[in-house]
């Protein structure tokens, strides 16, 4: 499948790099066509790895994943194109984390909004598919990393996007929880995980931890 | 021990009936001395049991307990008195949940605050510790009503007052996990859990669930 993966951080090149190892053509996506990260990750990551601008990487891809930072999605998925995203799934990584006034982060949007539902909002025509953003980058394709039962969540207003979705999660990523909380606007709640997130994660001193639903035994 | 339960809902009256039963002498305050539903409660719970205002059960409790709802908790701690909570480990239980625009409920406060930091900013010779507020009543003293391991949170800025709630958590109601956030400012994460919690009830269509944050296993 030809897959757009936008942004070249950790989490854009760990699900780049994964989606080529299972046989995937990835075009990752910058601001720029030249981008250092994003050639280095394509130059190393194989022949079916390609680098491109946000708009080339949308326009390539059949899927796409935002893997940009929650407060510059808008403007990156602007330049990759409402054209480019149109009819398409949309899996939508980001989290609004703004560091500018130090440690803790706060939200740049959160309570009675989220970026998932700026995003469908912006662009209506693609299917966004919240998940995956309340875990590490590396936990995202390594789930079993992690003993035992642990969750992810989905947030989305399309029924057969979050299919498709879940069966990605699972069987490319190796999920075997993922929770789907309804549509859209419940993106809200997993984006503000996040600031219990940034504090567990200080206080473990790493990132390798989840969220488990704990519910009651079925008798 | 003499403790103050502050709000006469189901969290008061649950958390009063469980102390009670422990053995504590325990006053329910209401906004008014003549609160029915706290003079039910006192009239049911046994002779230990007593109600009055806020101010009437802040004086005599050594340890207070609000069950406040979290928009309302200001108030009701500004009519239970400065110099009646002073020197006292208050456990907020409140979140900031407003239905006012109907479901799902927005936070009155969060991101940058929380309802936690507001009590310990207004009470500054309280020693406010937040806990219990990810979970339903029921579970806050029946942890074990759910299998396997799942946890509560507790923030404050006192050590010896968050060790003091550690044994009330362990020993009274009998929890086994109790994470330490950090400082009173680390109750933001736990309030807006409530935004996935609520959307969590609704899926499930009950309260009973908790959080478990799974860890790599150590070797």
């Amino acid at each position: 499948m030809k897959i757009a993966v936008l942004g070249s951080g950790v989490v854009g090149q760990t699900i780049g790099t994964k989606l080529v190892e299972l046989g995937h053509d990835v075009k990752m996506g910058s601001r720029t066509a030249t981008n250092a990260k994003a050639a280095e990750w394509a130059g190393k990551a194989g022949t079916r790895a390609s680098h491109g601008t946000f708009a080339d990487a949308a326009a390539f891809g059949e899927l796409v994943f935002n893997c940009t930072g929650g407060m510059v999605s808008l403007d990156a998925l602007r330049m990759a194109g409402a054209q480019n995203l149109a009819g398409k799934i949309l899996i939508d990584i980001s989290n609004p984390l703004d560091f500018s006034k130090g440690f803790p982060p706060t939200l740049s949007v959160c309570n009675d909004d989220s970026v998932g539902e700026q995003i469908q909002r912006e662009f209506p025509d693609a299917k966004v598919v919240k998940t995956l953003n309340t875990v590490n980058a590396i936990l995202m394709i390594n789930p079993s990393i992690l003993p035992g039962e642990h969750d992810l969540f989905m947030s989305g207003n399309d029924a057969d996007a979050k299919a498709m979705v879940r069966k990605i999660l699972t069987e490319w990523f190796g999920w075997k929880i993922v929770i789907d909380l309804g549509d859209i606007t419940t993106a809200r709640g997993t984006e503000q995980l996040l600031p219990i997130w940034v504090r567990l994660m200080g206080l473990f001193k790493s990132p390798q931890f989840n969220f488990h639903i704990v519910r009651p035994a079925t008798a």
